[in-house]
């Protein structure tokens, strides 16, 4: 048995999800309420590794003891997500907590991932959305936001993304699903929605990145499928700030 | 003339609008901004004194030299919000500039001021609703929102709210004109929305905490009228935190 948690946070303040030294984390938080609340070191598998100042509105983890053995707590499932709240800062928070069978793995067993990314699109910045959407002051016109949710099709499906992958990352592929990709503006907030099998190092900054230069009009839908094929990363887009995305769906094998 | 701002600002991190020695307050931000821009002392008249941690959507302020001499400026004027952002910290923006005539006061002209206050009721604190609402843990019922329903029409019309003002405030006539006082759920969040010719000193946030008390089933919708004709502050609910209300709406005559 495994404990398995789903949690939201704020990723603003943290050098993204995973531990590293001398810099603050999401996961030395969790380790940090899951030793005080437990008793005992645990080991944390979260379902992908965020990068810094990255958002989730559904981030999944699995816990273990540390040395493997099997999870036991006297405190009621239902009573943990609060019992962590209490030991864990404000912007982060505990909003489930259940068991799965020591074969479930946080990150292998994941059949799709969901990312948004949010624009605000305004003259003028707007203090609740700092560091919480990426800015763009010019507006983008409606034959553009069209040409973004034509452009955002031609994601779908199986194929090489090599053109939307940041340098740094050992992937044994470059091919990935895309299930769905789509662009909708609801007033001043303009919402980039991706799900796929799995996502390469910047992927989703990179293509959202690349949708945004199609709504500028500076290069056209039809680009795209040329721009997948080229498998080479300077012919997209810019990568967007990671202010402006959230991971907010992490499906499993019911 | 005078120069016409309307404004945002997240409240979180000031001791409210209006200047104090030695705490941050959006009038001194603004102050500083003016004179940057300008090259003279300004004098900035907002439409109310929002309290410390208490946010607003739509602030309205109006400007003048200080001195009273006409104001002119050479930077047009729909430039101005882009230039005063550029000089505020990035929790507080100007989003219109125009000119009113000299009788125009951002205070005494308002017709109608619209607050909302914002609960998360969930048993999970949000971390993006982090000092923007305020978090009840319990849930309220569906029967319980009805009857805060009920009870916020109590409010509406010509009272004398004495019941529901702090003390620490001279003003010559308690009595207000609620216009509307409605209160709405959307998923986890609960809206209390007041618009009236005027507010006495914590009059939303305590009408708020009244409303509270009838949704938790401590008193009933009936209970508002007596408290009201009662005139006695300890009589009503509790203030209720600066975090969750904003200033959403000023109204001036056309």
């Amino acid at each position: 048995m495994k404990l398995f948690l789903k949690i939201k946070y704020d990723g603003t303040n943290y050098a993204g999800y995973q531990v590293q030294d001398n810099a603050p984390t999401i996961q030395a938080e969790l380790n940090a309420a899951l030793r005080d609340l437990f008793g005992v070191d645990c080991d944390v598998t979260g379902c992908s590794r965020t990068d810094s100042g990255v958002h989730a509105k559904c981030f999944c983890a699995t816990v273990q003891f540390r040395g493997g053995s099997d999870f036991e707590t006297k405190i009621p499932c239902e009573r943990i997500p609060l019992a962590l709240n209490f030991r864990l800062p404000e912007d982060i928070s505990v909003f489930y907590a259940g068991f799965v069978d020591d074969n479930f793995h946080a990150r292998y067993s994941v059949i799709s991932k969901t990312y948004e990314y949010k624009i605000w699109n305004s003259p003028f910045r707007d203090p609740f959305f700092r560091n919480k959407t990426y800015h763009i002051p010019k507006p983008i016109t409606e034959k553009g936001l069209e040409n973004m949710q034509k452009a955002a099709q031609y994601f779908c499906g199986l194929h090489d993304f090599a053109a939307f992958m940041s340098a740094g990352s050992s992937v044994k592929s470059t091919e990935r699903t895309v299930y769905t990709c789509n662009v909708s503006r609801n007033d001043e907030e303009i919402i980039i929605r991706i799900s796929a099998d799995g996502f390469l190092y910047n992927m989703v900054r990179i293509i959202c990145g690349t949708l945004l230069e199609v709504g500028k009009g500076n290069i056209t839908p039809n680009d795209i499928p040329i721009i997948i094929d080229s498998l080479n990363r300077s012919n997209a887009g810019p990568t967007l700030p990671a202010c402006g995305l959230y991971l907010t769906e992490v499906q499993y094998p019911v």
